[in-house]
């Protein structure tokens, strides 16, 4: 009860395996991209854009919803041309906290994962850098640019660190778990059960901290996808995966890279076997997945932005 | 100067053309499906949920943003797997105030009209009511509707209701017209031209009232679409189609009901050749758009809202 022992000495209120925590509201900040209300007021009108795709339809909300978890629930998202990809979308909830973004950390920090999706021929799909440029430009972002940025700030660079700046703000706090290891709120017996269960079998040797991700590649020898070594081309980069934090799982389905997983229960199976070489008995699954559900925070809360426009004539969308 | 005459006279403080007036702030409502602040809620989550489509990427705002004038501006909306319909998508904004809904008429309300895009194979395409329905529940829709309709209350019928309950808080008031006409703000001498101008030609016969539509439906001999007679076959109802409002126009470009025409400007043109057969000069045409653009209210804030979902696995989507 932290409420009568407000300044008591770092006595946790309940008793966590080791290493698990309240997730951080701090989320680490690049020098050269400083958080400011109107570059994040920005980012959330680009992220909601539909002008940086080619068709006029697509946005980043589209494949990372924030009404659901900051994912589509597919297992391969629909794009450009009703085209899908080989690689489940992850939730950009949190996505701050990562070491690195995408499945095989490809990209070092949000600013350069934003620049991906809009040139990708089958996401976005636009053809390049100028054109989504130009589209802006058309659409009346010039001044909204210079306003946070200085003069002449409309690029692609800029656009990338007004969207990066926004997503920062995706954090999902006090959820079940946090307010329970704070002593503010309580979980289920089975989650209780499944908290220990996971700290007894050894997934928080690698889902361990406050993220429940230790933030490294790991092999996960499943599936076709090389992981790593699609990106660096070396051997020893096969199969390695950023380890997924379980923050908002139970949100997030379907399972893995591949999303070929299709529910919950049956992923924490796959990892005990594949990861640890156990068999989880029903039981010990039933309450790791009670665990895991304690994990979604609280969802953010966006006002949907009003998109500047041109008057009286549209902007060129194109197949 | 309102503000030092409280209760004054019914004086317009300003000289507008006759007819002409202020966007009402109260929408007309059903006797059966009277508005509640829960009902929107419950309005809005279905308004931007996916899962009224069969793929789980389309919502009502994919075709009606409420970030870009409750339109796409696309000529026809991409749908399911990429199709396009043969009619240009209208605005959702005041949408509750026009006298029937679609360009032909063919629905009599929103509620019904809300009915449609489900089941309609180029859009939503889900198979039947009872898919959607079946999905809403295992969303986890059922307490939501129960609480603003009473037991058992998951429906498609009330899942058009609500939607509708929603769309009826989709007003823009506070257009610079309506400062204008009260006396709170200023419009260019350009559109005052414009506002007297559509007077004189004579559109105001048809783009009459507050809402500049006398909600009626007229011939518009232009393009191959049959309108009314689509619906009722009837050859008297040929080429019929219900007056547009000019209330956010400048928003909602392609214009007419095949979005065949690009700006604006050449809209007003074909209107007055069509409808009035008169030429206008180059200044009275870019008079009337300056005075259209005035028409562009304040447009809803709405809060994202955060969308049921299942546990640890995801709905089936299906192309
Ligand atoms: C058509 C679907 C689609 C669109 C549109 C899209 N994404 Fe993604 N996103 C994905 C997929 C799929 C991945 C995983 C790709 C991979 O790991 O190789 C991904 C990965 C990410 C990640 C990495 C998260 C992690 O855990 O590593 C972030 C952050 C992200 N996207 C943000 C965005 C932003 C910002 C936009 C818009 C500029 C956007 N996405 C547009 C599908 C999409
Ligand atoms: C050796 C490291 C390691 C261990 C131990 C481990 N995991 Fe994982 N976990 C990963 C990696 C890496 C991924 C990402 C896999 C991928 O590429 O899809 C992952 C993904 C997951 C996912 C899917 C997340 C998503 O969004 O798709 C779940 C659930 C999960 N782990 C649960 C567990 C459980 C429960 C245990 C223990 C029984 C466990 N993990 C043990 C490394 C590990
Ligand atoms: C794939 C695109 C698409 C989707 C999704 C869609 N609409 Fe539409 N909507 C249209 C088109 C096109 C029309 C015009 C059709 C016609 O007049 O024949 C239209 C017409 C309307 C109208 C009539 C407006 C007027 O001025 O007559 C309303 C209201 C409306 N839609 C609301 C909705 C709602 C609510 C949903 C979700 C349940 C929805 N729409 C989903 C494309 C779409
Ligand atoms: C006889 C009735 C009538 C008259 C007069 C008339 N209109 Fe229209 N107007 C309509 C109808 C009906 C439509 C819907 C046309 C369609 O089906 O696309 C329309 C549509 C429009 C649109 C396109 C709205 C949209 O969202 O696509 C504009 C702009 C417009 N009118 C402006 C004018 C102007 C300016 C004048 C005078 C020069 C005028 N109209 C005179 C009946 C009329
Ligand atoms: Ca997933
Ligand atoms: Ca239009």
């Amino acid at each position: 009860q932290p409420e009568a022992q407000p300044a008591a000495a770092p006595t946790p209120p309940v008793d966590l395996p080791e290493g698990m925590g309240v997730l951080p509201s701090d989320v680490p900040v690049p020098a050269d991209n400083p958080q400011t209300d109107e570059k994040v007021e920005l980012g959330k009108k680009l992220y909601f854009e539909p002008a940086l795709s080619k068709s006029g339809i697509f946005s980043c909300n589209s494949c990372h919803n924030l009404g659901t978890g900051g994912v589509d629930n597919e297992q391969f998202s629909i794009g450009h041309k009703w085209q899908r990809g080989g690689r489940n979308a992850p939730t950009v909830l949190n996505a701050a906290f990562w070491s690195a973004q995408f499945w095989d950390g490809r990209a070092p920090q949000l600013e350069d994962q934003a620049k991906g999706p809009p040139l990708n021929p089958i996401e976005m799909a636009s053809i390049g850098e100028a054109e989504v440029v130009a589209r802006l430009s058309e659409a009346g972002y010039g001044p909204l640019f210079d306003k946070v940025f200085g003069a002449n700030a409309l690029s692609f660079d800029n656009m990338a660190k007004a969207i990066a700046a926004f997503e920062r703000t995706l954090i999902t706090p006090d959820a079940p778990f946090d307010l329970y290891a704070q002593g503010k709120g309580e979980i289920s017996e089975s989650a209780k059960r499944g908290m220990q269960k996971v700290a007894e079998v050894g997934c928080t040797s690698c889902h361990s901290g406050a993220l429940f991700t230790n933030n490294s590649f790991q092999k996960f020898a499943y599936g076709t996808d090389e992981g790593v070594k699609s990106v660096s081309g070396k051997g020893e980069d096969d199969h390695l995966f950023r380890v997924q934090s379980w923050r908002n799982v139970a949100l997030t389905a379907p399972y893995f890279h591949d999303g070929s997983v299709k529910t919950l229960d049956e992923a924490v199976r796959v990892m005990a076997k594949v990861q640890l070489d156990t068999e989880l008995s029903d039981e010990d699954t039933a309450d790791i997945v009670e665990f895991l559900k304690t994990l979604t925070g609280k969802q953010p809360q966006v006002t949907y932005p009003v998109l500047p426009r041109p008057e009286g004539h549209a902007l060129s969308w194109s197949d």
